[in-house]
This record gives C-alpha cells, structure tokens and sequence, in this order.
C-alpha cells in the first residue's frame, strides 16, 4: 500500500521503522544488511532484464518466420514462458538446487516440492545475509529456464503444431534443465569435477541448443525447403521485428550475465559486474562484425541475419566466461562466435536439418565454443571438465529430448499436417492472421 | 557535468564530498542515508519500467485496431501520456497526495500548486530520511496516472476524434484519478476505512477501466460491428506488435507492483520486493495458460489475443495484493483473471459494448476480481472495506468520467464523422497513414 | 559461476568473505563502499538504458525510411553501434580522457592504448572508491559514442552505401567524437572556459547533427525529393515502429540524463539522480505536446512524425542542464524545442537538405537551443562559454567531418548508383528484402 505521502509520516514510519530500528539497538546495520539488499536488487533488475528476452526472442523468431506463422510463433513464445514459469516453480528450482543431501534427497524428496518464498517483511535474523532473498533467486533462475525453451521454439518453428511443442516445454522446464543445470549450478558431479560455465553457455544455450536440435531432426524440415538437391530459401517476413528482437536480447544479456556474478555486495562484486557489462558488450559486437565483414567477403554481400544472429552468437560465446577475459579477449571469443554462426548455417542445411531462425549454431555450436574458450583465460578451468561436461549435457539431453520427441510423436503427433503446413500454421491451427491487411506480394510455399 | 574523468580527481572529489563529509564528521553514515538512497533508486528504477508501459500499451492497442488506424493510435498514446505528465505536475500530485489537512486544503489550497522538487544537491537533514526524494516520488506516481489513461485509449479506438479523448485525458489525469486515488493512497476515507490495494488494481486499473466503460456506452460502438444481430470480427492489423506490447507491459509490471512496496532500505522490504517480482510473474503465467488452455477446450483453437489479455489480466488481478500471497495463489489469482477475460470478452460484445482491445475486462472486471481476492491472502482486508470501496469509486468515476464524456459530446462532440470511420481516422483526421506501402489485403469496414 | 544454492553455504561464503571481512577487521564498511557500489550500479544501470537506444534509433529509423532501404538502415544500426564499441575500446576512451597530461600525453602517447578494465575482484584499497569501477565508467561512455553515430545514420539514409557510411562512424566514434568530448568532459580547454553541458546537448547531439549535416550536404538529397520547386513527401513505411523507436529512445534517456550525474553514493546525489529524471520527461512531454498543438494549429492537422520528433527535441533540449531547472522551466525548454523542430524540418526542405528522419532539427537545432537553455536555470554557466563552445565545436565537426566525406567520396564513393536508389538499397545492395511478403501499395521512387 502507498504511504499516503504528506500527511503520511506516522504510517511511513510503520515501514522505515525496521531499518531505523537497527541503527538504534546497534542491531544489523547496513555493513551487515547492505550486502543482501545490494545482491536482491542485483537479481531483481538482471532478472526483469532476462524475462524482457522473452520478448526479444519472440520478435526474433517472429521477423524470421514467413507471415502464416507469425501468430503461432507469438503463441509459443507466450505459451513456452508461462509454463517454464510454472513448471519452474512447482518442481524445476527445487529439483536444481536441491540442498544438503542432493541426488536422492533432491530427486525423490522435493521433486513436487514448490518453491516457497520468504516470508512477508522476512527479519534479518532469519535471512541469509550472505547472499539474497529466495525471491529473487527464484525470480532470476526462472527466466533462465525460459531462455532454454525460447531456443527451442526458433529451431522448430513453421511445422511443429502448438500442443506436443508446449508438452515438451514443460518437460524441459520442469525436469531435463533442471536435472542437468543441477549437476553444475546446484554442485552436482561437474561442478565437483571443476566444470565452469559461469552464465550458461553449456547449462543454458547449448542444452537448449541440443534439445532443438534433436527436435529438428525428428521433425524433419519444412515441405519444400530441400527439393531437387538445392536448398529452398525461406526468407523472413519481418527483419525491422528480427532487428528488434536481437537488441532486446543483447539487451536481456547484461543482465543474464552481469546477474550471474550473484553479488553486489563489495567493491570486488560491483566492479566485476560491470566488467561483465563490458566484455558482454564487446563480444556481441565482435560477433556481429565478424559476420557483417564474413558475409561482405564470402558472399560479396552483407546478409543482415547473419549479422543478428553474429550478434548472438557473440553474446553466447562470452556467456561461460564473461569475467576473466579483457575486453581483447572478450572481443575475439564474440568474433568467433560470429564466425562459426556463418559457416554452421549452410552446414547445417547441407545436412537437411531444417533450423529456422539459426538457434542451433547460435545457441549450440557457439554455446559449445564459449564453453571451450573459457580455457582462454580463467585458469581454474580444466580441458577435461569443460570437454567432459559438454559431452555430458549434450548426450543427456539429446538422449531424453529425443525420446520425449518420440513418444510425442508417437501420441499427439507432433508436425502439422501437409496442407496445414502449406495454409499457414496462424490460418489452419489458430484461425487467426498475424497481419490480415498486408497484402501477399512473394510468398512462399 | 560529467568529471574529468582522469585528470579530474579534484573535480569528481567535489562530488564526492558530501558523502565522504558524512563519514569524517560521524555525519549521517550509509545506516542513516542508505535506506532513503535504496528507496530513491527503487522508484527511479520502478518508474521508468511503468514509463515504458507507454510503449506497452501503444504497440499493444496498434496491434489490435485496423491499420487505417493506427496513426490515430500512436498519436493518442504519445499525446496522453504527454498530457498527463502536465497534468500531473500542474495539478494532480498536490490535489492526490495533499499533506496534513486533507480534503479542503488539498482541494481548495493546492490545487493549482504545481509540484516542487527538491532543491539540488538537497542535504541529509533537509531531506525525509525515512522515505525517498520528492522527484523519484514523483516520478513514480506520475506513470501512474499515464497508465490510467492508456486503459480509455485502447476502449475507445478506432471511432473517437482526437481532441476530444485528449480533452478526457487532461480531466481524468488532473483532476479524477487524482480526487479518488487520494481517498486512498492520500490517506483519505477509503483508506481510513480500511481499504486495501497495494499497487492499484482499483485506484489505477479499475479507474481506467470504469471510465472506458462510461465513454464506450456514450460513444457508441463502431460502425458494422454489431449488425443484423451479429458480432462482426474486425480482426487486429498487427499481433507481433500487440505480442510485443504484452511482453512489455509484463516487463513494466514489475516496477508497478514492485516500486509499491515504497521502500528498499531494510531486508524485509528488499525480500518483499523480490517476492512481488516472484508472485507479479507466476500471475501473468497464470492469467495467460488460463486463457490459452480455455480458448483451446471452450472454442477448439487457442486464441492469441485471449492469451496476451489473460497475461494482463493476470498482472491486474494481482496488483491489489502482490505481496502476501504465496506463488500457488498469486498463480490462482492470475488464473482466474485470466478465466475472466475469456468469458466477459463476448459477454460485452452481446451487450454491444465495443471494446476495441478488451481493456475493460482486462482493467476493470479483473481489477475488480484483485481487489476481493486481497481477502484471500491479506486479513487486514476486510470484506466491506473491499467491496464498499470498490463500489464507491465505481460510483466515482462512472458518474464524474460520463458527465466529462457527455460535455464533450454535447460541445466539442466526440465521435468521428461516419465518412472518417469507414475511410480510416489516419487517412481522414490526420492524413498520415501508418503502413502506406503495405498492400490491403482483406480490410474490413 | 552460481553457487550452489542450498548445500553451497561454503561456496556462497568465499563471494561473500571480502565484504563480511571488511566489517570484522574494521575495514571499509558500507559508509565508504556503499558510495562506489551505488555508483557503479547507477552507470550499469543507465548504461544498459542507453544502450537500448540503439534499438530505439534503429526503429524509429527504421519506421521513417520507405520499406525498400528498411533491411539496410537496420544493418546500418547495429553496425554502427559495433563498430563504435569496438574503436572507443580501441582509442576513443583514453583519447577522451587522457589524464594527467591532456592534450599531447591524451593525443600522441594513449591513441592507440586500449581501455583495461579493473582486475578481476579489485580490492578496496585498489579501487577509486570516490568514483566507480572503470568498467562501469567505460561501458556508460561507449554508449553515448553510439548515439553520436545514430544520429548521423538516420539523416543520411535511403542513399548513402553501407561500407562508407561504417567508415565514416569508425572515424567519428573512434578519433572526432572523443577528440571533441575531451575539450569539455575530459577536462580540457572548453571545460576550463567555463562550458557548461550536463549530458552532451552539444557534447553529443550536436556533434552527431553537425556530422549529419555535412554530409547531407555533400551527399545530396534523395532522387525525386526535390523536384520542379516542390518538396515530395517520401512517407515512412511504419509509424507504428517510429513510435516504438521515440518510446525507447525516451526511456533510455532516463539513463543518458540521469547517470550523468555521476554519483548515486549520497542523499544529494540520490535526489538529483530523481530530480534529473522528473525533469527529462517532462521536457519530453513538453516538446511533444509544442508539436502537437503547433501543428494542429499551423497545419490544420496533427503531424504524429513531428510529435515524435517534438518528444525527441525536448530530450536534446533540456539534456545540456537537466538538473538545475525545475518543473515548469523543463516543461518551458523542451516545449521550445518541440517548437524549433516544427519550423526547422521544412526550412531544411526549403535549403534542399534532405534529412530522411529529422535528425538535424531534432540533434542540432535542439541541440543548441538546449546548450543556450542552460543560461537560464545555471548560474555557473557563461554566455560567453557556452555560445563560444558551440561555436568551435560546430567548426570543428563541420570541418573534420567534411573532410572526412570527401576524402570517403573521392575513394570508395559514397553515394549509391541510381538505379540501386531508386530499387531501394535491400534489394541492390543487400539482396534482401526487410517485407518481402508485404505487397507494395502506394510506393513513391
């Protein structure tokens, strides 16, 4: 409730008391308290800044869709937040983080145990002064699992029908994220090999990443985008949309890796995040140039969504090890990711696998690439945990991915009918267009 | 004026210094001044995510209305919120939040006293330790009361001149919203009766949405809307954008129900805001997998404006009480706004009410429903504090916003002459058209 | 890397130990920390804020320009903003700050020295606790270098050639801007005199407008936009993308104004950080609300670009002193801005300038307004000071800038062949087009 301001200052009191109350019984003072506060505040602005990549990559897969599609696209990415954030809550963050006695305890215990917060104006004796609320904590991990789902919906995008791509949503978000971001985040056995992926270049992009993967093979590509040996272009309805969807994203990004220092507490903390800030930057730059001067000499021209997705594939790259490097070294981890983003795209159309907007060589092939690089320069990491750990995630989640795939297909089915697929998904799934007066001037099939 | 950065040691020490002071003269040190610091970023930082709401509500309603509209849509939703900035400095913050003698002060005294910030560089004791400066204050309350407009702009589309809906704006945002927020948040009888809404689901949402209802009985529905008895579709120009206004609104959302907790300063309050950020999310997923999973069992198909309305109307329903209830009820809560949306979306259009993007069910059917289920979670509620309150300012603002409406109608008239209507108000009223290049494909009268 | 949340209170504890270290050993508590930890945290967060103005530029640039040069104004945005990043890292940063030794030791010894971040985990004792991180000090910078570059992006559209528009933002964001801004921000000669310009009214705005509007000049205009005396209107493509691009780019203004105080770490500096941003809207509304009405009462109709564009010119206006006016003098000084855009956009017209998107009325002309505007509120400021400054930067822009046009026009060429103008830039220089699917109603060469 509002204070009410002027006349106010008796139940504005009410409110400030606590605070003041400490400086007066020499209880916890802001040495003790400014720490907690400065880390929830920190995971508050990083999180609400991840949960605007929700919008980022529905404009990004929106632009990047042919027109028919454009409804069902917002529909999944809407549909795909609200249930990682449910499933997140009922069984995900518990099982991820599951506290003293892990594996058994975390698995068989908690597995429908919510979340459950502080309590209502929480006392200091009772908080963890020494690190944050669990309501930010909770808040900032959720958008992460949506981030992975987001992944997923991109790759998949113009032939999967609404229903079996939501079920697997939700077994993504409340359990396989979950599971393997436990053995890291929630000092699990990578963790205790020595794994390190700082912001989730392995745990959050390439789980997505594979997951999409395994779901695009399964799929199969869309009719007509490999016919008589050559590769079909599909070219996006909306790249303004595609534009926009990419800075939200990279703006997403200060967040999903300035947060994931966790601390804001100290002079150290303060100043990491904001070199995070930096490096974070600059890797999305180098990634985009990196393509934008790729595409200018290999192909003759500039191919924008190279540029976007470069630009994103800096962002991922950097995601493993966003504090160690200097900005030199942040910058050319970003290029390479932008590197491998124009040469992986035609690869992975050489081999049929029909991605629509790029997530796999975004968010997998460079999620693989900033988990190697972080051998570049932060010394507790070892080659064989980081090898180790991401052929650990990539087989568990391909593995259990492809079977949910299968026994999808198996009982819902999960790709759209023929003639669906040719109407538009927005027209025969949804009954209802994206843009019904922009008139079809070259579309195609 | 920004420091030299390295040469300018004695120039940043300038700044410095007061702080520094504090610590040398055992001044007030970050125990005293910390709390008023926190609270005073918290309503930076809330206020420009509500501010951004602007954008929010813009794309969200030029999504919706047909494209021959959507010039007339920006203008109003730029000019409103320009408007009610004025407004709100000239006359609504004094009037709403009128200090020690309430009522006749507030309203005869001040009601033409315009805010006054504070000086710069205020010092420590001049400034109210225990709150926050008068400028984030301001602020804060500010984008406030463009929310509140926002709300009649999306009601009212497609068939309202310009000036006139301006002319509501200044009225509503100077002197309506100010008169019956101040019964509550300015610590007026509403409040002394024990209502309660802690960041607005009446005071804000249900304002807005009562005066949409009174101006889209005055004003008529569009032409061809309601014919032969039937309900005519006319189908929204742009999804992607409304997508994309859902999605920042949500993100909005965050700063509105967690800049109200009004203070950042102890571990309780920082906890709090947390577990608002944590409950505002889980009802918007709430209030958008309601909608989405009715709309597929009640009409056979998801249906993607039902979907981001129940997100909305999710973030509504929660607004009155973001605080107390745990993450199963604030999903409830939003759930059941959610449910709402779908049944009262078509319940208006039988009562032929036409309500362009579904604001009133979004603001003020789920408004209503927040502001009861306080009771759920909050026993300082009472249940005729609740409803009593609910029912008064309803009286309020349905009589006061319909005599504005009617004085407009009889001098300026409100409605766009029917040859304006059918042509599209961009081309007729202001001779601009939003997308000129983009072909007609199926428009609709 | 995130700690392992439950079982992981060892883990938490080694991030945690330095600042709980801190209060058992007596070393620095929050009294001296918190001021750098606030400030950081303040140029983190008004850093990402304008940042997100390059998504603001791009649409609102994006939304002005006809659809057939849409694909490549995107391309221009986020390149510019990576080529910016990538030069003020490389020499832009120690060139605008050279410290102790300005001129000679900032220009000849640190052109081509990188930035260097903190270390990893700086301890107290090494960190400049009156200040910030110089990460956050860094990446708060680079993003005011980037809208130098946006601006001259949108002035020069629709004709000018990718590679030659980067080149020029390479030399613009990496030696002429920082050249520039050192005169005033860095400590040098302009400072010294007594120029005062809080935010970069002139620092910035005008920099990037006198850059726009040498090459306008030596550009040209549009084919067909000046013919047989008559001006011919070339309508933007999506006003509903304008009118996004307007909204962020008035949100991120909150951070451009508001972090430039440069300090968050007392109550005075709390207090003008929220008096700065009360200020910086209503100069927004003020300067959207001069336009609207202007043009409703010259033109007989309201012009939403204009009003646009108004909003904007109130922002540069009052961005040169955000501080030291109150309420209704902000109102006052971005009203008069709204004001000059209305007669400047066609007294450019009338001179044959053809500035696609009103950048120089908006950046320049409110640029100086604004830059004047600080007599009226800031004693500190001198007539002389600030008229000279605006004086030599403008010459020193106009020059180097020009000089820089013609040496890019005499190499590469600058402008686009005709045939390429008059197809649109996607198609000819892209290949790619940003609607392909959206039929072509009404488009004009």
């Amino acid at each position: 409730m509002k204070p009410t301001y002027k006349t106010g200052l008796a139940a504005a009191a009410v409110t400030v008391l606590p605070s003041l109350a400490f400086a007066q019984e020499a209880a916890p003072g802001f040495d003790e308290i400014g720490p907690y506060i400065m880390t929830t505040l920190l995971f508050c602005m990083a999180g609400f800044l991840v949960f605007f990549m929700a919008a980022g990559f529905a404009m990004l897969e929106g632009g990047l869709v042919r027109s028919k599609n454009v409804t069902m696209q917002m529909t999944k990415n809407i549909g795909l937040y609200s249930f990682a954030a449910i499933m997140y809550w009922l069984i995900g963050f518990n099982l991820m983080y599951p506290g003293d006695s892990w594996i058994m305890a975390g698995w068989v215990g908690p597995f429908f145990s919510q979340t459950v917060l502080d309590p209502v104006g929480v006392a200091a004796a009772e908080a963890d002064l020494g690190y944050a609320s669990i309501g930010s904590d909770f808040f900032f991990q959720l958008v992460f699992v949506a981030a992975t789902a987001s992944i997923v919906s991109g790759a998949l995008a113009e032939r999967i029908k609404l229903w079996p791509f939501l079920a697997f949503v939700v077994v993504l978000t409340g359990v396989l994220y979950p599971i393997s971001g436990s053995w890291q985040w929630g000092g699990g056995w990578l963790a205790e090999m020595g794994f390190s992926d700082f912001a989730g270049s392995t745990v959050v992009h390439s789980v997505g990443g594979w997951a999409a993967l395994a779901g695009a093979i399964i799929l199969g590509p869309r009719i007509g985008k490999y016919k008589d040996g050559r590769v079909n272009p599909m070219p996006g309805s909306n790249l303004a949309l595609a534009t926009l969807g990419t800075f939200i994203l990279w703006l997403g990004w200060f967040g999903f890796n300035g947060g994931s220092q966790l601390a804001l507490g100290s002079i150290g903390d303060a100043a990491d995040v904001s070199r995070i800030f930096a490096n974070t930057n600059t890797a999305a730059a180098g990634g985009a140039l990196a393509a934008l001067i790729l595409t200018q000499v290999v192909y003759g021209k500039v191919d924008l969504t190279m540029v976007l997705n470069g630009a994103l594939a800096g962002l991922v790259s950097i995601t493993a090890e966003p504090l160690t490097p200097g900005l030199f070294m942040a910058t050319l981890i970003g290029a390479i990711g932008g590197v491998i983003v124009v040469f992986t795209v035609p690869m992975l159309d050489r081999m049929k696998i029909d991605d629509v907007v790029g997530a796999i060589p975004v968010h997998l092939f460079a999620g693989i690439w900033g988990t190697i690089a972080v051998l570049l320069t932060n010394s507790d990491a070892t080659f064989f945990g980081q090898i180790a750990s991401i052929v650990i995630v990539g087989v568990f989640v391909v593995v259990t991915s492809a079977l949910v795939w299968v026994i999808l297909k198996a009982t819902m089915g999960i790709r759209a009918p023929e003639e669906d697929e040719i109407a538009g998904l927005d027209a025969a799934e949804l009954g209802m267009e994206a843009y019904p007066e922009f008139g079809k001037g070259s579309q195609i099939t």
